[in-house]
């Protein structure tokens, strides 16, 4: 990707000078960003009826990306929008992010400025501020740490624990994708690395590849929810999978629920890859994350108001907390849900 | 430091377990705390006429710190108050705060339950709330990334760009000693690796040392300045170094200075350090670094407020831009100041 680019030591620049070097090229977008980069701390305004949302997300090379297949423009991309989406998992709006990472020299000027470049990008797209950060030197690879902060009226924060008995489980989207594109890529890299005169397939996988490589924080689905009148009484982004999530519905709202495997939401894509790869299609959505969908639950009085939203769809209804949590399969038998998800440390 | 403890490796407890057991001394000093660690995002609420202070730190192993000889403690100590030195810096009151940390298998629950206690340990001290973060592996080292969060009245909130040509430039506590506190602890390595039986000589050292290891955010002179009634025209902390720091709120301000070298606070063990390492102790104080004292320039009127405070230092005053930015030092001779402190690319 930076091939035939000239390359610029990062100690030719020096900290400073690397700082305003990227940063010349930020916007600021909302009137409520006072402050942005250039002093000790940024300054950030807000009204009377608001909260202020904060998430903060952390991405090491090695454990969270590959840069074997990875773009840093994707990289940057994805690393603001996965930490937009906390603060839309929140039912908020996104306003101001901040951002610091550690480049080992490994890393060229040309090569952050790519980096920067996809996370202006995100922020651009999103109406978010980048209003500052930190730039430092690591021992070996990249490691960046995006905190992102946002807001919503304050009765309409929207937590993990407000789940009740017989509400409506529903997800945005589809499922599985970015970790079938994730098994693309894995492929790939094998195969290269086996014979680095091939050239990668990756023909007919572009929308899985671009759920794992350029995800998208739903916050049109947050405004979506604000024009239909609708308030979930709980919320989560899928990120470690929808069953990990599910788990963390029920026990922090302390009820059970019923998943119906047949109504889980697949591109036609990720269920063709994942038969291809000898991949159980609904373990792909169950365990795989990284899709940013939003997972949601609805009093059943509110089921009219989002029927016919293409991009909702009823997965399922919360139970006594008794019951457990449950898939029903196909077949119609049940069977407990375990988080086989994501886990930094296995 | 850990010895005789038991070890627990990581992935026995898994992410979500080790967070859970990292957090369960969480406490929420703040009633604008809404919603802290638990759910996607933290919920703050904030009043009417305040600004909202953020700012982030990335510390990386090898680069900022070195685990032979900084105790976990010391360390998760450090890293939450040179960030709060930040939203000092604004002239604010720091509130909450986020940590992100990334770790490699070489350390255990018990390590980081020790980073985290320092944290803790911190957070009280400054009643600061510890409201989210992120817990995940690095593929070598220790990475932490603190994001504090903090407030300050509208116009109370004060910047690097305000200093007017003839202000006085003061400075907090003393300089140097954080950077000479490293120096005995570099050295103390150095003899150890020769010989592991010699017991590190730190003995007469325990201010510096502290200086380095266990720094203050220097919220009591922003709530001292609030009670005298001043308002400087812009601050910041003395982290890369005074020179530095000096050259910054010169160039966002527009003005020059006459620095007296005379002036410049030192603690005599600073100075007696220094002699002994045949270190200048003039320039320990402008490039050394981490001392995160506050720098700032209040009107010449205000100086009767100020001038009986044992903890401040009237160390020189602004000037036109054109004289430029100098050190005039003992002898009454003029030298052109040039940053030469931290640099995370050097």
């Amino acid at each position: 990707m930076l091939e035939n680019k000239e390359r610029t030591e990062l100690k030719t620049l020096g900290e400073f000078g690397l700082i305003k070097h990227l940063t010349e090229h930020v916007e600021i977008y909302n009137p409520s960003s006072v402050k942005g980069i250039g002093d000790d701390a940024a300054v950030i305004k807000y009204g009377n009826e608001k909260h202020t949302l904060v998430t903060t997300d952390m991405l090491v090379e090695g454990v969270h990306f590959d840069l074997t297949y990875v773009p840093l423009k994707h990289l940057g991309y994805k690393a603001i929008t996965v930490n937009l989406s906390d603060i839309c998992a929140m039912n908020g709006t996104p306003k101001q992010v901040t951002v610091s990472y550690a480049a080992s020299s490994r890393f060229s000027v040309e090569a952050l400025e790519e980096l920067y470049a996809g996370m202006l990008f995100a922020c651009k797209k999103y109406n978010v501020d980048l209003i500052g950060g930190d730039t430092t030197s690591s021992t070996s690879g990249l490691i960046i740490s995006v905190t992102a902060i946002g807001e919503a009226d304050k009765d309409k924060v929207v937590y993990r624990n407000g789940a009740k008995e017989k509400d409506l489980l529903c997800v945005s989207g589809d499922l599985g994708g970015a970790y079938m594109g994730l098994q693309v890529l894995e492929r790939e890299k094998f195969v290269f690395k086996d014979n680095p005169n091939l050239q990668p397939d990756l023909v007919g996988n572009d929308y899985i590849l671009e759920r794992q490589l350029k995800p998208e924080a739903r916050l049109d689905i947050v405004e979506l929810l604000q024009k239909l009148g609708v308030t979930p009484t709980s919320m989560i982004d899928v990120s470690d999978g929808l069953a990990s999530e599910i788990i963390h519905i029920c026990e922090q709202s302390g009820v059970g629920c019923e998943l119906y495997e047949d109504k889980i939401p697949l591109d036609p894509q990720t269920f063709d890859r994942a038969r291809e790869f000898s991949l159980d299609p609904t373990v792909c959505a169950l365990s795989g994350g990284e899709d940013y969908e939003l997972l949601f639950t609805i009093p059943m009085a509110d089921y009219e108001k989002i029927k016919n939203v293409p991009d909702f769809t009823v997965i399922g209804h919360m139970t006594a907390k008794s019951s457990g949590i449950n898939l029903i399969a196909k077949a119609g038998t049940s069977h407990p849900i375990t988080a086989q998800g994501w886990n930094a440390f296995q």
